[in-house]
């Protein structure tokens, strides 16, 4: 999507470590309008699909979901991060770790909004190590709802998460797909 | 707002405790046509006031947030939970307890994302005790920034939040509070 590849290399930052920073326009402060252009592009990716839920992950897929989910006519349900390591029998439940804080966390659905009626597509702001993507993707399986694919804005296309999610044969579309990118001069690569 | 207030009657649950369990609908499954008309009417609430920029808070205020600001035509600022106790100097902080975790949070905005140009709108989602609300009212305040108001779905009126923060001038839109609410019989009174 040229646009939010446009965007990229106008707003976001390039730093050390692989990181990328796009915390002016889609993770910190959001521009609704790009986030507009976002979810209409994946309706258009995913029409015609029965899609009748977006799933995401608190926090920075929320706003992405809600405003695609208009496009779909359909309820973002997200998953939320739990402290408690007693999860009820009300939820499912997955281990995901974080490869920025080197922690685990339980992510849970409670089970009253996730069930084998849902064809559920899963929208998140970003897929690089693909472990959050992996857990929600597990979470539609334990539901026994239909997975139809996922929705990624930014894509980290040289770090694993999206061939090991492909690998899956899941469908995946990512609409900035980043191959490289260099923290010395800034500059980024899409592929 | 009748539409507000109707649902949390059909689809809320009134648990022990003061807990107003509204996650069918607002904080876990969120239905974005309601979150459309809850946004529509803090636009209307809050037309012609030069509002510029909407501050929220993650997780459960950033859909809120994010479809109310379709109708101002302004981004969303979301203010983050930090879990490092060491903030860098490009950061407003405040510290702000939570009433439910008992646990005190630091909460930080970019200061490249908050200034003296802002004429800014708080959203949430819930206004109990009101302690969210002040931090971001203060982050605005340090930030040199315009308060123009508060946004809030739905408030406990019988906790002491909503008093608090009118009390120091500034506007507070509920669009529904609740008066009273029972666990034994599910009632709630709006007021």
């Amino acid at each position: 999507m040229k646009l939010l590849e446009d965007r990229i290399v106008k707003d976001g930052k390039v730093l050390p470590g692989n990181v990328l920073k796009v915390d002016g326009f889609l993770n910190h402060r959001i521009d609704v309008n790009l986030l507009n252009d976002i979810g209409k592009e994946f309706a258009r990716l995913y029409a015609n699909q029965g899609v009748n839920k977006i799933l995401t992950i608190e926090a920075s897929g929320i706003g992405i979901a809600c405003i695609a989910a208009q496009h779909f006519g359909c309820p973002v349900v997200f998953a939320k991060k739990s402290k408690t390591t007693n999860i009820s029998s009300d939820f499912y439940c997955v281990d995901v770790e974080s490869y920025t804080h080197k922690t685990t966390n339980k992510v849970i659905v409670s089970k009253e909004y996730l069930d084998e009626n849902d064809r559920v597509l899963v929208i998140d702001d970003f897929l690089a190590n693909g472990c959050a993507l992996r857990g929600l993707c597990k979470l539609i399986k334990d539901a026994g709802a239909t997975l139809v694919g996922c929705g990624i804005a930014i894509e980290k296309g040289f770090q694993p998460g999206g061939k090991a999610v492909r690998d899956l044969g899941i469908r995946v579309e990512s609409l900035a797909v980043i191959k490289s990118m260099n923290s010395d001069d800034g500059t980024i690569v899409f592929g």
